[in-house]
This record gives C-alpha cells, sequence and structure tokens, in this order.
C-alpha cells in the first residue's frame, strides 16, 4: 500500500478525552473515531488489525474443532423471557421497539439464541459433541463507556457455546477452549493469564478470565509468579484429547492466580513471599461451564443412549476482540507510540523513501514494495513528499515491527536500512537482504485471511 | 470437514413460510433459521457461503483501489438531523433510545457518518481521490418482511463511498465501482445487468441498479437482449484509466436496460422487436453519483488548487451481500437443490462414502480428503453411516458443485466416480485423477480468505 493512496489520518495532538495510553495512541494513530459515546468508527488501520485478531481467533477456533456461524445483533425478546433473564439483565441491555411494538433487543451474549437453534435441530446423543461460534457485534449500554475501545459499548466478540451429554464431555469442551485461548493470545504478543473468576450474569460452577497484566488494567489480580513463565509454545495439541486437554489445564492452573472476586487471602499467603504478585490486568477472555443453568429453562434435551431425555451441559466462552486491541496497546508500547507484535501488525513492514523525487530511491522503493509484495507479504510504502523526520513520526506511531529506509547516500553503496521498532537498532544490508530477513522474521507469524 | 463433525440441520419436509426457492431451499439446507420476523441466523453452511461472498467483494473493491474500513451499527440521530434526513426517512428507520434516553438508530446507510469522518479529517484536494467501503450489518425495519434473506430486516451490505474534487473525478469514481461490480457479480456465477435506475431516498443525478434475471425479482425489467451477451471476462483493468473504465461502462450501458422507473416506452420501441425483452429482476447492487447533496449540508469541503473552499462531489455504491445468496440460488438450482456455481460454493467437492465402514472405502476417502486439503481445497466429507441415496439427496441439496463417490465395487477396478451437480455425468476415473480434475476446475475460482 501507498501512503499517498491511503487513509490515514494521524494526529500530531493529544485527543484530550483519552485517558489511557491505547485510547491516546489508538486515536492519534488514526485507527478509530468515536461517533458516538462509547461507539466507534474503525478507521482503516484500525479494521486491518481488528480483523487480523478476527482471523487468529478463527484459525484457533477451527483448529480445536469449533464450527463457525453467525447470529443476528438483533433479537426478539421472548427468548430471554423463557430464560427468565430479561428483567434479571438491567439497564446495560439495550431495549427497542420495533415498528409492530414487539420488544427486541441488541444482542449482549446469545445462550438464548443458540439454544434455542440447538434444540430445534439436534434431538440425539449421537450428534454431540457440538460446538459453534460466531464473532459477532455486541452491545452494552454502559453507563459511562470509557477507555475507548476498551470499554466501548457497541464491541466486537467471539461467543461460542459447548453442547454435550454429560458434565464430563462438557468440562472437556471447557478444557478445549482454555487451550485454544492460549493458543490464541500467545499468537497475538500477549501473555493473558487464565485466573480463577466469578460466574456474573451468565453463571458457571467453573469459570476461568483471561487477563493481560497492564498497570491500566480494571481488575485488581493476585498470582504466582511462577504463572508468568508459562508459555504455550509451539506444542503440537490433539483437541480429540481428553489427557492432554486436562493437562494444559492443569499446568497453567494450578498455581495460585485469581481476580479480586474470588481472591483467598489464606492461599495467596502459602505461596514463598517472593512470588506473591499483586498488580492490575485487562479481562481479554473468559471461559464458563455452566452445567444445565439454560438448557433446563430452555428444554434443550437429547435422547441419551438409554432412550432417556436428558437436558445438555453447556458452557459458553467469550474473547473480547475489539478490546483486544485496547489490551495489546496497552501492553506494547513506548512514549512515541504503538509497537505491534509481529502476529497482528496492520502492515508488515514500513517502507520510508528519504527523498521522495530522486530517480534510485523512488526506484529502489518501488522493488522493495513488490519484493515483499511477491513473498506474501504487506508493506506500507510512505511515498509522501515529507520530511525524513515526519515520515519515521509517522512510522513509529502506528508501530509497524520493521522498517525499511532508503536514501541515494546508502543506495550509492549498494545498501538499505533495516529498523527494528522495538529496539531501534538499524542494521545496514542490500535490499534484497532486507526482504530475504523481513520473510524470514514473518514465516512463523502467517494469518489466515484477507487483511 | 467431516459431516459426521459438522452442523449441518438439513430438513426433509419444505417449510410451509417459505414462498420462494431461494428461502425454501436455505431453510430445507441447514443454511439459516429464522429468529424473529425478517432476521435471521446463519447456521454453518450459510454463514460459510455469506463469508465466500464477503471475500469476493473484498477482494475486488481492494483491486479496484477502494479503502477498507468499518463504522458501526448503531448511530446517534445528531448527523441524521444535520442532513434533514432524520425526520424523512420514515418508519423503515429503527430508532431506539438508550439508557440516557439520547435518540439512536440502527444504520440504515452510512452516508452521514462517512461524510463525518471525511469533514474531520481531509482538508486538502491533495488528500484526494478517496473512495472507502464497509462490509456491515444493516436494518430496515420493513412492514412485511419476506422472501427469506432476499428481504429481511437485518442485512449485511457492502457500502462505499467515494470523495472527489470535481464532478469529472466523481464519475471516474462512478465508473470503477461499475467496473468493479461486474468482476463481483461474475466472479460469483451471476449475470447482473446495469439498469438505469431511479435515485430514491439516497438521490443522485446519475445511478444505475445491477439486477440479476429471476422470474421471482421484485422489479419489472425491460432491456434489449443485447446486453445479456456481454461479459466481462479475464480482462484486464487499470482502475486508474479515466478511458478504460469510460468504455466498459458505455459498453455495459449503452443497450436498452431499464427498471420500470425509469422505463420509457418510446425509446425501448426503437429496439428490433425481436430483440426487445420484459421479465423480473432481482436487485443486487446500485451505485450513485449525487454531487455534493451530503457534503454541502454537512460542511465537507476541501481546498482546492486555488485556494478556495469547495464542498466535495460524492457518490455512494452498495451490494446486498446477504440477499445475494438468495438471488444467487434463484439463478441456479434444480428440483433437487442448490447448484452452487464454483466461485462461491461453501466447500468445493462432497465426498460419499458408499460403504461406511468398508476398510477400502473409508481409506480411500480419508485419502481423497487429504489430498483435496494438500491442493488448497475444502472437501465435505459424508462419512455418516447412511443409505447412499440419502447422502446423494443431501449432496444435491446443498449443491457442492462436484462430488466424488467412492464405493467398494469401484476401488476393486481402482476408479471412483466424479459427478457433476449441474449435468449429473459421472466419470469415473483414479482417485489421483479426480483429485487432479477438481484442482482444475477450481484453478479459476480460487477466493482468499479463511473460508
Amino acid at each position: 500500500m501507498r501512503l499517498s493512496r491511503y487513509f490515514l489520518p494521524v494526529l500530531k495532538e493529544t485527543p484530550s478525552e483519552a485517558q489511557i495510553v491505547s485510547h491516546r495512541m489508538m486515536l492519534r494513530a488514526g485507527m478509530i473515531k468515536q461517533s458516538a459515546a462509547g461507539i466507534y468508527s474503525w478507521l482503516p488501520l484500525g479494521f486491518k488489525v481488528l480483523r487480523k485478531l478476527e482471523n487468529i481467533v478463527h484459525e484457533e477456533q477451527m483448529r480445536a474443532g469449533h464450527i463457525p456461524m453467525l447470529m443476528p445483533t438483533m433479537q426478539s425478546a421472548d427468548l430471554w423471557r423463557e430464560s427468565g433473564r430479561y428483567d434479571a439483565y438491567g439497564e446495560e441491555m439495550l431495549r427497542i421497539k420495533d415498528r409492530h411494538d414487539r420488544d427486541m433487543l441488541f444482542t449482549p451474549t446469545a445462550e438464548e439464541l443458540i439454544t434455542d437453534i440447538f434444540r430445534a435441530n439436534v434431538s440425539s446423543y449421537k450428534d454431540l459433541p457440538l460446538t459453534m461460534y460466531q464473532i459477532q457485534w455486541k452491545f452494552r449500554d454502559e453507563i459511562r463507556p470509557r477507555f475507548g475501545v476498551m470499554r466501548g459499548r457497541e464491541f466486537y466478540m467471539k461467543d461460542g457455546y459447548n453442547f454435550d451429554l454429560t458434565k464430563e464431555d462438557a468440562l472437556h469442551a471447557y478444557n478445549r477452549h482454555l487451550v485454544s485461548y492460549l493458543r490464541t493470545y500467545e499468537r497475538m504478543g500477549l501473555q493473558a493469564i487464565p485466573m480463577r473468576a466469578d460466574g456474573g450474569p451468565i453463571g458457571g460452577d467453573y469459570t476461568h478470565e483471561f487477563l493481560v497484566l497492564a498497570e491500566t488494567g480494571e481488575s485488581e489480580v493476585f498470582y504466582d509468579s511462577a504463572v508468568t513463565d508459562l508459555t504455550f509454545g509451539d506444542r503440537e495439541i490433539d483437541y480429540d484429547s481428553v489427557e492432554q486437554c486436562q493437562s494444559v489445564l492443569e499446568e497453567f492452573t494450578s498455581r495460585y492466580a485469581r481476580t479480586d472476586e474470588t481472591h483467598d487471602e489464606e492461599l495467596f499467603n502459602q505461596i514463598p513471599e517472593e512470588r506473591r504478585r499483586v498488580a492490575r490486568g485487562i479481562e481479554v477472555g473468559q471461559i464458563f461451564y455452566f452445567g444445565t443453568k439454560y438448557s433446563e429453562p430452555l428444554n434443550a434435551v437429547v435422547q441419551g443412549p438409554d432412550g432417556k431425555q436428558t437436558p445438555v451441559h453447556m458452557g459458553s466462552h467469550g474473547i473480547g476482540v475489539s478490546r483486544l486491541l485496547g489490551a495489546i496497546i496497552e501492553a506494547s508500547h513506548d512514549e512515541n507510540g504503538i509497537i505491534w507484535p509481529e502476529g497482528v501488525t496492520p502492515f508488515h513492514c514500513g517502507i520510508v523513501n528519504l527523498k521522495q523525487g530522486d530517480e534510485a530511491a523512488d526506484a529502489a522503493c518501488e522493488q522493495l514494495e513488490a519484493a515483499l509484495t511477491a513473498v506474501g507479504l504487506e508493506p506500507l510504502y510512505d511515498d509522501r513528499k515529507e520530511r525524513a523526520g515526519g515520515k519515521f513520526a509517522t512510522m513509529d506511531l502506528i508501530g509497524l515491527p520493521w522498517r525499511i529506509t532508503v536514501g541515494p547516500r546508502g543506495l550509492k553503496n549498494g545498501v538499505v536500512e533495516l529498523t527494528s521498532r522495538k529496539t531501534g537498532e538499524s542494521v545496514e544490508m542490500t535490499p534484497e537482504e532486507a526482504v530475504k530477513k523481513v520473510a524470514e522474521i514473518y514465516a512463523p507469524h502467517r494469518v489466515g485471511g484477507l487483511f
């Protein structure tokens, strides 16, 4: 992409309404624009990252054997009356009357609707296990939306639902979700720690929240520092293996890690003092097992192997996709701007032309752009007639992990400069070497999809 | 994908509420489920096709140089008051009050919002031309929703907006859209004829609708049969070339083709009688040039080369993505079910095992599945313990263009059967030949993206 043809309205001033760094940087980098309180438009750069995150979530959910589908944003209130949640949900539910004066609502979560789809189509245990999920816009009418996309009213969320014959099967589904979420966050360059949590309005006998440590986190968290040494890495997992999934769960949840809702001072004090940590965290996902809480009132039953009708065991599992953008920036930035992890960066590599209009420099940049594209990467070429300082500041702000700088002086020696956004280190090399190097860096970070 | 692990709730009975063939077949093939009047859940098979269509639209829009972004579903009423459309829009706009009693609405179209983004960020002609688009859920509170996804209330739509300094530039943007839409529909296996249309509530000095001919179409159309001989084919287009885009427009719009809104009997009668056609059509897209209709009231101005402030020339351009599913099925089916064009099929090839449990047949099917996957195709393997007749009926209903049938008898001779859904013709060949043949068929029909 040529910057002269893109829409990247970066701001020089820090917007006064933004209280936290991710909100400020998303506004300054031209990623989002607020259109109403807690409601944002995703400008091209923000949309691109949002789609990258969505694609990673899809890839990892499908890898786990979960089936993508999509439910509408508008629902009838009827199903929520059946489950008993319509009156219970409170003012955060956006309630709407249509032209025929029927009660509708903007989906905040979809346990009722997916259970309705299930009960209408599945009647035998032979069709289980089944896990379906969607990534769809949700609405929560927060009384005081803030922190940009971290606590917006309209937000993009992955919500998945498992249907199983027994509690045991449903707990395997729970474990599968835990494993797939660990992989998902790691691919995004995040360490998200599963912590024992509280069920809240969804309910649930078992539930873990995934938290990213950050000073601006909304939750206070208490943990054994040993949990931060755990990484999922590139181990292969057979999602059908009950034992493998269970052992990952045990590995990642046996150490003390809890939010303030479930914190237990006595247990916490059993951790060796030097490993006790109190910090703040951003919630980026939650998994639940809640048994027959919805299947019973909604009559989602199957015939079991014994011929008897039995309500299915369910769980629901969410990842806050739009909120993740904020969390990633909170976890990865410096005073000059965002530092995207390689797995989620909107463009793989910036190309800065130090002397736009110089024949050799222009030609070299165009060749680099073509060569990077040819190896399946997306470069962003700053081809504007601007001073080098302004171009560097823009690249630093929008946070592409790698930048190739091209100038007439270097080209005389046959070299360009490859710079790491994270370390600031620059190395001179030939353009061919730079392309090869960048391709190598991204080899383990390929995300499917168009963006 | 193994059918035993998928969620494909096909129905044996024809649902009584469905009046047209696409609605009946989408329900029967387990693609959608109604959740409220005119509001549908997209079950896995339907979602997969919807995403394929979305990906084709994205690919063709980006090829034309248009920039993807995303606007929210919920908007404040304020901007619509500024443009004067809030009161004018009527009851089809879903109006909502949030918890603070502020007037909101579910986006039916986004001229106001995109113009607001533009005016906040662009002030010079140097940043033009600019075309941005989104694919997002919209809502239109139809008094009597019907025909399934063809006339639903919540629908998925691509809407793009161009901003240009002059009318001339804006007409080039108009032509670019026409060209990119022709390519888009052809890749979907559709012939969509651009017809001179009426501006309606969007307004517009120039506007064309794209119509797919179908008996169940909602519009009466009048055309010179010569227009149906035109195909875009695989010609290369330079979207920056004013001349090339203009000449495509002329080629595709110089013959008489109009909806009933703009029909002119006198002009029509000048066509040689044997070429005059009166038929019905399904609208699948519309492009508009409307000049400064929104930029003036919303004050979207730029400084021109002469230093003067001038309102930008705009157009908006839409493709009904969810409605396209219905249109494709209306145009391509038989009495047994859907016949997907290769460009949009949810799975590329079905694999039917005639004798599940037979060691040789099971092994051959698994090898075929692996071999098709290895060449980048997505097979759907019916591995259920069902009679062959039931498996064939399901495959015919869901409409995969190609099917490989595997049975113990054929395998003794080293062959499987490759069957065309469209013609019903079957040819025996080795499994390796079948994979090679299917890969060749799909070579010109690759769609990017995850689904």
